[in-house]
């Protein structure tokens, strides 16, 4: 089986996750979509969920490595980022239980990876990571394209996968 | 078995916890102490440390519950903040696993309901956590000694609890 990489844009309510496979055709998706938290349960209920949810995702799609944006990408709204830190905290506890490496990325380099533009706004961001998977619209919700904005950097930052990518040309 | 009390001081590096039993003479320690990471590794590393040492503290001391401080009380220091959400994320996740509910308190609360006042140093709190368990000096290292008073937070807004500690008058 190919390497595969599963992004994850992690967040208490609604958690987006992708898992794209390298092919000799470039990055193939294998799954991607959202994992909901039931809102008005607790906290302690909520990170379980995504911990179980994420758990599956792992196990069944069996990626190699995940990928997550960088720590303090959302420094400025602290409140959203701490939430945001519970969830991130038991994804990468996931990751750790099922033996795969976590590597992070910042918002900035994603950005520039995917469009050549470190501020690239978002309907640019979507636009990039429907074109460089041969989608006809951009993936909606917007977590599952950051999920798959963050696996592609993943992606084009592997010299060896980017090589078998390059087969297409 | 009286009910117990697990109270929790996050951190990626540090995290204190403290268990308290209810009794006949007033909240009781059954074991206080840390959790510490081993700070080289990675986060995802980290994080599942924390969960296995709290997880072991919850199989061993079977406490009925887990008091926390508040998500915001440290919005003042984002960075901080998100960095302890992880921990946070992970302390919660154990004790949806174990089943047992998580209590959360405001800073100010806690200095509240151990002095008297909401805004009080961290020695005055020190010496009230020191003299509310019958102890000859302040708990060290600080991260035991807000476990404690967490726990004593939560120990003091329970009305069957304090009942059974008003037994000693």
């Amino acid at each position: 089986m190919n390497p595969r990489v599963l992004g994850i844009d992690p967040g208490l309510n609604v958690t987006g996750y992708a898992v794209l496979e390298v092919s000799a055709t470039g990055p193939k998706i294998c799954e991607a979509g959202v994992i909901r938290g039931r809102t008005r349960e607790s906290l302690a209920a909520r990170v379980n969920e995504i911990f179980d949810g994420v758990t599956e995702v792992i196990g069944s799609l069996t990626p190699s490595c995940m990928a997550l944006e960088e720590l303090f990408s959302h420094y400025k709204r602290p409140r959203t980022s701490i939430l945001m830190g519970h969830a991130r905290g038991v994804i990468c506890l996931a990751a750790a239980r099922a033996g795969i490496g976590v590597s992070s990325y910042s918002a900035t380099r994603i950005k520039k990876t995917l469009t050549g533009n470190g501020q690239a706004a978002k309907p640019q961001m979507q636009r990039a990571v429907a074109r460089e998977l041969g989608l006809a619209t951009a993936p909606e919700p917007h977590d599952v394209a950051d999920a798959l904005a963050v696996a592609l950097c993943h992606f084009y930052t592997q010299p060896d996968w980017v090589a078998v990518g390059r087969r297409r040309a």
